[in-house]
């Protein structure tokens, strides 16, 4: 099979632009289930890989004013379950405040019920906030986060191993339910979590949901190079994309894993004119909605430091790696060192699409830029983030997508059924029955 | 508005008589999300108030073998949203191994998704193996389960109050999006819970989802004396339900709450046949396919003794209350003791219905028992619990509800939308709007 670029998409049900939401003709709302599921049918339409839900697991009242209210996405994904059939169905979920047991078991439902298209978006969760919403104040360091992380997905992974595929029986004739040398108990004991097992569901469609990481740290790359399958990054210079990228293989590779284990895919927001003039037009539109108090705290919260005391037109300081979002950090640093920004430039770039590289131009602007990042190896694909909903995403998918099909950089139709199978992603043998199967041979 | 009967089920989808999956015509799967659906579909078209689905967090190996392996809850009613319109949908979640923020968040997200027709079976957790789950061996006792539940119940309610119910503005013309003074932290400190808020989803449609609880225990009534707007019990004789139903409404009141401020609901499991012989003949066909040890396993988990070393055909032991399953113990024992049955006997009475309450004849016998429990003021209407699925099911819908309807007892419309209104329950009102209103009267 020809190697394809991947897209995949954040549902921010208001865009990514912090001011979209106020855009004349803008459908917004995270609790709007409706205009979601019209969303996410739109995306799938365009063959998309893969959707995402962001999350935290606090109002996170200083950032984006859309992302304070949201619909939880587990449950989430559960309705779109039934309004969609192929698009990879992703939700975020924190390792530090939530339970292992519970988290594998919603997951492995959410594969069952989408029949193998569920993925696992693993956050350590970067706001202080959190902690006290769940009586552990103070919230966990960035390396002590990392660390049960690590522990929660081996313990989610071992309990979707607790049963091997054919496992479930029920055969009416002898009343034998299942089989129980397919069972297996984990007894996993860690540091920071545990779990005996079995779980009390099967093993999940796709062996084990696709496990999404987003962490830029130098523990955040480890972590991914170890476990995930999909890396989402943000990065605004494809000579630093590159290295990024082949810094992630080198990791993978060290971790005692393929090279290509990992789909990379880099947040793009796309603004498309039917001309460049109009696409800059849009672009001066957007920026004149935004509130400048809230746009310096979406780049504060990036940044991981308060930038309300420094002076607007002097330049971005040089800023220590902070626990919070090392990955945004580090890259608008980048480009605000390069383009010599200052704190005003920065933060009405940052403003457009939350930190992530803005694309725009013409469709067939924007098409050449994917195709020339992709062919520059800086990544396998990219997760589109439109600044604003519906009118921006139907541009990207009639505009954008048929001329990445022509070209043969992207499917038109779906070959297979599964999140894995979109991907390019084995399915993950059971470990007893490979066992077994290595015996025999 | 005439009071009416509330019928219900438990959404187990392999029925409830422990053999009832392996009659030739039974459709089962507790992962099969078509059949579910389905089978939900029948409930609505017959006009039930609710479905709930049970739950453990463990694979309970000993007891029903059916119960093992299952959808998780949440994401599935979150599935359940998109296929049904009017009846309400409740999640059974526990209180001991869960997080109140996670918890709080989707259940809302299920009110809101589903347009008010949310509610939450509240548990505290029968089954030791749980703690192995979650490394918190070991299982922490009764009393201390629900001194907690008590907590996560107050935290999850504060919750939903973080945001009253106008305080999402969302205005593009002065790009407000919330209104501020309607944001309430919560900042609750208890000594087993803590929780600050606010909660990162708006108030729920309902205010909270309906409240539901099944603990039997003096215990669990007075938990549910406090805080349950449905109570979902098991009793044998209608004499001691109405005692029940009595003692249950003086607790509600020495909470401080109307008498009639809790529906109860009972446990029934209904064998219809056209001729009474017929009922008797379809019990005697499910009795046939019951495996002994697994029947015998069922009535140990709800009697929460280990029955194997007893003589079969000896009585039924006096034991003493365990920590696990009161309500079920209490009963059986007292039907055990009215009826001089032997262990074997009673070992093949619980293995119908899992316990509950058998009601077996013609549809008309059976809305005759059933008119007859309501009238004498047992319960507010019933959990129907069907052997097994499709047909013992649509006889009800087909058969028993037209009768019920016929006779006035029972909805021919669903009047309002949202789970509250099916129950007559009143809609709580924001306590700091209520506040104010009451200041300005």
């Amino acid at each position: 099979m020809t190697r394809m670029m991947h897209l995949g998409t954040i549902v921010g049900a208001a865009g990514h632009h912090v001011a979209g939401w106020r855009m004349p003709d803008a459908e917004f709302g995270s609790q709007n289930l409706e205009l979601i599921t019209r969303i996410v049918k739109t995306w799938e339409d365009a063959k998309f890989d893969l959707i995402f839900f962001a999350d935290a697991v606090n109002t996170g009242l200083d950032a984006h004013p859309t992302h304070m209210l949201r619909l939880e996405p587990l449950t989430l994904l559960g309705a779109l379950c039934m309004t969609t059939s192929k698009i990879g169905l992703v939700a975020t979920v924190s390792t530090t405040y939530s339970q292992p047991y519970n988290v594998a078991r919603m997951l492995a439902s959410i594969d069952h019920m989408s029949k193998g298209r569920g993925g696992w978006n693993v956050v350590t969760g970067s706001s202080p906030d959190a902690a006290a919403n769940f009586g552990t104040d103070p919230h966990p360091e960035h390396a002590s986060r990392y660390a049960r992380a690590a522990e929660h997905v081996e313990i989610c992974k071992g309990l979707w191993d607790t049963w091997e595929d054919d496992a479930y029986i029920a055969d009416k004739a002898t009343g034998r339910y299942v089989d129980g040398d397919k069972m297996h108990v984990l007894n996993y004991r860690g540091a920071h979590l545990s779990s005996s097992g079995p779980l009390n569901i099967t093993r999940p469609p796709q062996g084990y949901p696709v496990i999404m990481q987003a962490g830029a740290s130098p523990t955040g790359k480890t972590f991914a190079a170890a476990s995930a399958e999909v890396v989402f990054a943000t990065q605004q210079l494809v000579d630093d994309a590159v290295a990024f990228a082949e810094d992630l293989k080198d990791r993978t590779e060290a971790a005692g894993r393929p090279r290509d284990a990992i789909r990379l895919m880099l947040g793009v927001s796309p603004v498309i004119g039917r001309t460049r003039e109009e696409a800059q037009e849009k672009l001066a539109e957007l920026a004149a909605l935004v509130d400048p108090v809230a746009a310096l705290r979406v780049l504060s919260d990036r940044i991981g430091t308060d930038l309300s005391a420094y002076d607007l037109d002097g330049p971005v300081p040089d800023l220590p790696p902070s626990g919070m979002m090392q990955g945004h950090a580090v890259v608008l640093q980048a480009v605000a060192k390069k383009h010599n920004m200052t704190i005003r430039q920065l933060r009405d770039y940052a403003a457009v699409s939350s930190g992530h590289r803005l694309v725009f131009g013409t469709a067939e602007d924007i098409a050449d830029d994917l195709e020339a990042w992709w062919r520059a190896g800086a990544c396998d694909g990219f997760i589109i983030l439109p600044p604003y909903y519906m009118r921006p995403q139907e541009e990207f998918c009639e505009q954008v997508v048929p001329i990445l099909q022509e070209r043969g950089l992207f499917r038109t139709e779906y070959e297979g059924s599964t999140l894995r199978e979109h991907l390019g992603l084995e399915r993950p043998a059971h470990p007893a029955a490979q066992a077994r199967s290595e015996a025999m041979a």
